[in-house]
């Protein structure tokens, strides 16, 4: 299992003392949405320049006009590349010809699909899955919703975000995904590096 | 019936340049998805300061993460933003309670929603609603899909979005919608002003 440290509601400048701060203990670094809509492509850029050893995902959730986004996206740097499960087809197949492409990868953004649309979806196998908990759904539904695992094809590579914590990786069922996207319980935390070691220790 | 010009895959500096050839023919201006997750904020704050007098739409997608990025986007000079209506409820409804807070507005983004997901978006009487065909089905689909206005109730502001030319809005049948969203037929035209002007000309 590796760990994605998902970078948001930062400047660039944050971004890359955090990520410093914890480089050790995490495998993926995720410049997360809201820096690309504040700050375009320049926040993947100076990122994949700071930690050009690391892999980096631009989570730019594409939902239309794929091919533009995700040359904009892997020009920039970006290792993988982020489009939503809600999409039209049309786009989750022009991500997934752009990232091979460009050699890259492409993770499609399980959030909010229905029954439907994700069992269309399992065919796509060399995308990496992820089952996602808004932030919004976290903050605002009232009910924690949990992360419904039951149609995945274990020969496919998957990954869950959302609100992710020590103790809830400690209570997370077999099997274990093979990426662990963690973003406020590290970035929000007075210690970032303790807690990235924490989860590291946890994970293997 | 006012006009929208929608402004995307270009340099800050061209679509300003595009604005301001066919400002005379256009009601709103609309920062498109690829300029924000090229350029960032800059690109919205930049179109508000060249034309203050247009209303600024800032065609951000969102998803998630609702509360921040609508507050991005109507700090950097918005007049209205947007929301995917494929997204959970509370992100659209944060959504909406952001436009109210800064006396602004949402415009929902009906792409890819199922008649489910529009029924029950259709209670949110302040949002704009956007009939949207992609770009990437318009191109990759092989066969031209229709907007769909069935289930439309005429006491709600609405928007058409995707591949509309002159001909196409000739053959529109009533009612027309209060926005017409104009992109590639003015932005790849030899003579964007001329093509705005014949929209201008048609819808009165």
């Amino acid at each position: 299992m590796k760990t994605q440290l998902a970078l948001d509601r930062l400047t660039i400048e944050d971004a890359i003392r955090l990520a410093r701060k914890t480089e050790k203990y995490i495998d993926l670094i995720e410049v997360g949405t809201s820096l690309i809509k504040e700050f375009g492509m320049t926040s993947i850029s100076r990122l994949k320049e700071a930690f050009p050893d690391k892999e980096i995902v631009g989570d730019i959730k594409t939902i239309d006009n794929a091919i533009y986004e995700f040359d904009l996206c892997f020009n920039a740097g970006s290792d993988i590349a982020t489009v939503m499960g809600v999409s039209p087809l049309p786009t989750i197949e022009a991500c997934l010809n752009s990232a091979a492409k460009h050699g890259k990868l492409a993770m499609i953004d399980l959030l909010n699909t229905s029954p439907t649309q994700r069992d269309a979806l399992l065919k796509y196998k060399d995308a990496i899955f992820c089952d996602h908990i808004s932030k919004d759904e976290q903050e605002m539904s009232g009910k924690k919703k949990s992360i419904d695992r039951v149609n995945y094809d274990p020969s496919l590579k998957w990954a869950v975000a959302g609100g992710i914590t020590v103790d809830s990786i400690k209570r997370m069922i077999e099997p274990r995904p093979h990426i662990l996207i963690v973003g406020s319980a590290i970035t929000n935390a007075e210690q970032p590096e303790k807690v990235a070691e924490a989860f590291r220790k946890i994970i293997g």
